[in-house]
């Protein structure tokens, strides 16, 4: 469809997954990175016109020769990792080698210098944690080690009094994954942090310790023309500074956060020149303030998820940008997703099964519904290399975290496994995978979210992603609504059961009802009795179905609530059901939710089935005992 | 993952997406086609040890020599299209060159012989189509071609006489996308329609003609222990007898012909050896009668939607089934899909423009919310090539077919275009997509089912794919339940209205509550007053969440409406809202649907904010004109 050949600097997993979009679009992508297997080469066949080689380059995406052997062949060129040679991007650029460079070799360099990535953010009024130059503004090869690095020091020690300890000492260059960082504990530590920083030959700086709730990133594509779209925030999880899991949507009660943050990452991504796909990582800290961390100038690791569940993929997207295509749809495309990486466990030369323990998870996760493992081709396996991730999706939050523990057991153990040498039991390869692991991905498949329901104690409590609230005035209406969580533990729904009041608890009321959508809710049950105001007042104040269920009191046999709850002005509905019928409401909200996944519309319909031959059983016997069958029981 | 390497015969678009699933495990494939730059070996780059060359094979896929060349570099052989030499991969099977060939020779070969294929399929009880051998059993090459087709010809008119007229008249062997088909009208017809399959040199058989209502496809996958699972029913429409488009989920008012699809797509892939996919197409005939029509054994084209809507693609589950591993869930992700394909519109060296107009649905798909274009990479464009295909998702059958809408108007133009020769405009080119195919996306996107509303006349009827129905006993409660149906254009929720009578037309409530979850809907208003049963009986019959509205009647205030709708008892829930409120019930089926697309939350918080504008404006005017403002006017 296009004609125009796209060179990428890199051809690890990012060029691999830019490849294969690419690939869908018959677009020609021709790529630079060392050997003619690395990940992105391999899914991509370019002979050469003598049939004796291949088209692509094989070089180092730093090597201003190779860049430019690259730029020859190509029209466009972007990159897949930012510490590229920027210098002669902008050298083949000015020569007019390619028609575009995306994103522009300026924001590359800037990007690269975390310093000045935090200088031109701050500048343009994003917020960031407080930061501060350490030492000389530029280390270059002449400078006086010993000499800039004393500036150092000092420099730590002024930015000590300024943000306390502990704070954060960060290489300017060449840093990711967590390396180049330091958490400088006390005043004693400035020269130790330095050293280890490789301060003296190396430019640094210090940031404000950021105690965060949690991390947040947003994908960001841009248009040639500056149109921006944000793909949904997502919370990512990291292990030793090294990105563990990543959940879509973002589930924060305040359902600003998830609004702010797009918005943030958007404003970030559009003071950059050039076109792609940018990724905007950020604290939230308490109380709701977002920071920005960082930001990756190219698809990003905690956009993985986006191949199997948004719309279109933060690879396409890039694609479509630096081709100056429209921009593809951002959207999530199914309720609830998730993705983990696989870290090699261990070297190969060192560990005979580190490549089998390494693919435990991935092996597993063949038996998990909703899962898709990507591998990317890796030669050798090294301990901490990015060997492949897994995304998994779902109908729910409750039922992509299930699903995931099964693949995030099996890295656990794994890991357990790589650290003692120990042999890997035949369940967690792929000649054996766990028959336990089959059955709970069927469980699950059918259910959704077993997992609470295993045992009592769990089952009595609120699960941490529920999709249904039962809310009543007080405890006392508890043996009234105490039957509609039996029905949704029948059910297998994850649900909440709390005390909201809205006489008594007002503010709590509030907050419980405009924070249910961002905390994934689909519908809220609410008992009431008398003036019975709950159900309405919570409906008032969300756009979820509320179900009334109106608790029959001490006078007029319920009537009162029933009309209370039932009698609601025109533009704010209530579900009401009748009277001290808690049950129906939770089949209510299990209908409801059968709107979004089949599974409960089958289960529904199988509860329906037992019950018509229930009472089938019941005529059965009138004829085979007589009438009087059930006084004389 | 996997160590042992995997041999394809064939690598066009089918084998092209098989390589994509298997790079994604690092599973090794081989490929034998012609030429080096097939669709799959594009993005397979398979160096040979020397370097100078691929390990891929270059020849035909009937070719023995090539076959087994083949299969001396791989251990596991399957193919992507069935006009393969069987008798060869049967040979290089029990040589043992191969640990396997999935699926087994045998089978293909068997499925090669569409008349043996139903001999096969109805001696197991497996339904099809009434047919008949035509002319000698056997026809080869020491045949007499002037014997055979005479008696061709007498069987034709004894099928005719048995059958009726029109009947199918089918090649046995090379037959597919209608190619070796004819339509005899008329025993006039026997010799022409013998000769034009070549007949006398060719087998050939004789169908009833199967007058369908729809065309139904099952792709199943089969692992070598025999465990089958079957991708969910989807509708087929063919143009030309070339399959155009695929819609998923099967959407027929008859749940049970989803199920029996399923079943018997089942049934007949357990009759065969081997593993992998295989693609079961059926007849719907009136009254839900399924007749198999054919089987492929492979993965298909009515499953390339798979690999965006499917928790696991009909092409990793193939490749899963070959290798022995877990077979993946084979449920649907997102509510509805659907495919379009991308046929060559003209031989590329007779219209200058054959590409372009070819891939003009391509082009302006980019710009269509949730559609996913793959194009196959194939060098040049001739007339009827399979080019490439468009998935599209969405959140509702009303959306996808919306969305596809789109594509399909630019195919029609661009189709009429190729015919004329004239010039394609720039709005159907990459470098022009149309404005408004933008325009009308991003409606779609903000929305949902727009269409509907785009004009009084289709507004003011019931949309063919509702999400929402509308229901009342009579005409008479029109006028209380039209506020709902004004809501629900509002909103451009896709929604039907009608009138059921609980108590006048039992049967069709019964009809219609037991249809409503198998036509995609996802709630029921229902409005009645006085004994008021039809919310509750509907309920009864159906799974979906039920509302009921209690319409007032010329007694009692409508209360007596009121307490039959919500008192239900305990097992059927209705939703009841206030006396005449279907305001309410509008605005609650709005929040139902919410709970699965997040769409429609917004828009109902959107709406809530209005409202409180609203009032907040009225405060404005209180403190401005004075309390009696309202009394002024």
């Amino acid at each position: 469809m296009e004609q125009r050949t796209v060179g990428v600097l890199g051809a690890g997993q990012l060029g691999r997954m830019f490849v294969e979009a690419a690939s869908r679009l018959n677009v020609q992508v021709r790529l630079l990175d060392v050997g003619d297997t690395a990940p992105a080469k391999q899914i991509n066949y370019a002979p050469n016109a003598e049939g004796s080689g291949s088209e692509h380059v094989d070089g180092s995406f730093v090597d201003p020769q190779k860049i430019r052997q690259l730029a020859s062949k190509v029209d466009i060129l972007t990159i897949e990792i930012e510490h590229v040679n920027a210098q002669q991007l902008q050298q083949v650029l000015d020569e007019k080698l390619v028609d575009a460079v995306h994103p522009l070799p300026s924001t590359i360099a800037l990007i690269q210098d975390k310093y000045a990535q935090k200088v031109h953010l701050s500048e343009r009024g994003l917020p960031l944690a407080d930061y501060i130059a350490v030492g000389p503004e530029e280390v270059t090869a002449s400078s006086d080690a010993a000499v800039t690095s004393k500036a150092q020091e000092r420099s730590v020690a002024e930015a000590g009094s300024a943000f306390g300890y502990p704070l954060m000492l960060k290489s300017r260059t060449q840093a990711y994954d967590g390396k180049g960082n330091f958490v400088v504990k006390s005043p004693e530590q400035a020269a130790e942090a330095v050293a280890a920083l490789g301060g003296g030959k190396r430019g640094l700086y210090a940031e404000k310790w950021a105690p965060f709730e949690r991390e947040i990133a947003v994908m960001v594509v841009r248009s040639a023309t500056g149109e921006v779209r944000a793909y949904p925030a997502v919370e990512t999880v990291h292990r030793d500074s090294i990105c563990h899991t990543v959940h879509a949507p973002l589930r924060v009660p305040d359902a600003g956060v998830e609004r702010r943050a797009r918005e943030i990452a958007q404003q970030a991504v559009a003071t950059f020149g050039g076109a792609g796909v940018f990724g905007v990582e950020m604290f939230q800290m308490p109380g709701g303030q977002l920071l920005i961390n960082e930001i990756a100038p190219r698809p990003h690791n905690s956009g993985h998820y986006t191949i199997e569940a948004t719309e279109t993929s933060q690879y396409e997207n890039h694609l479509r940008a630096i081709l100056g295509m429209p921009l593809g749809s951002t959207a999530l495309k199914v309720p609830s997703a998730a993705m983990i990486n696989i870290l090699g466990l261990a070297d190969s030369d060192k560990d005979a099964e580190a490549v089998a323990k390494t693919l435990a998870p991935a092996a597993v996760s063949l038996d998990v519904p909703g899962a898709t493992c990507h591998l990317y081709g890796k030669a050798g396996c090294r301990k901490g290399r990015k060997m492949g991730h897994i995304t998994i999706v779902g109908q729910s939050d409750a039922q992509v975290r299930e699903r995931l523990a099964i693949v995030d057991r099996a890295l656990d153990e794994a890991t357990e496994l790589a650290k003692t040498g120990a042999k890997l039991p035949k369940r967690l390869t792929l000649a054996g995978v766990s028959d336990e692991a089959a059955a709970v991905a069927s469980s699950s498949k059918a259910g959704g979210a077993a997992g609470a329901a295993k045992t009592k104690s769990a089952a009595d409590f609120s699960h941490p992603q529920p999709l249904v609230g039962i809310i009543m005035g007080s405890d006392s209406d508890l043996p009234v609504m105490l039957p509609a969580a039996e029905i949704l533990k029948k059910f297998n729904v994850p649900f909440e059961l709390t005390i909201v009041s809205a006489h008594r608890t007002p503010d709590r009321m509030r907050t419980y009802a405009r924070s249910a959508p961002a905390r994934g809710l689909r519908a809220i049950i609410a008992g009431a009795g008398g003036a019975a105001h709950l159900p309405g007042m919570v409906a008032a104040q969300t756009a979820l179905p509320v179900i009334g269920v109106p608790v029959k009191g001490s006078v007029l046999d319920g009537v009162d609530s029933l009309h209370s709850i039932v009698q609601m002005p025109r533009g704010i509905p209530v579900a009401s059901v009748a009277i001290n019928n808690s049950t129906n409401a939770a089949l209510l909200a299990i209908r409801i939710l059968g709107a979004a996944d089949p599974s409960y519309l089958e289960k529904m319909q199988a509860y329906m089935d037992e019950m018509e031959d229930e009472v089938n059983g019941k005529i059965q016997r009138l004829g085979e005992q007589g009438w009087d069958y059930v006084v004389k029981k």
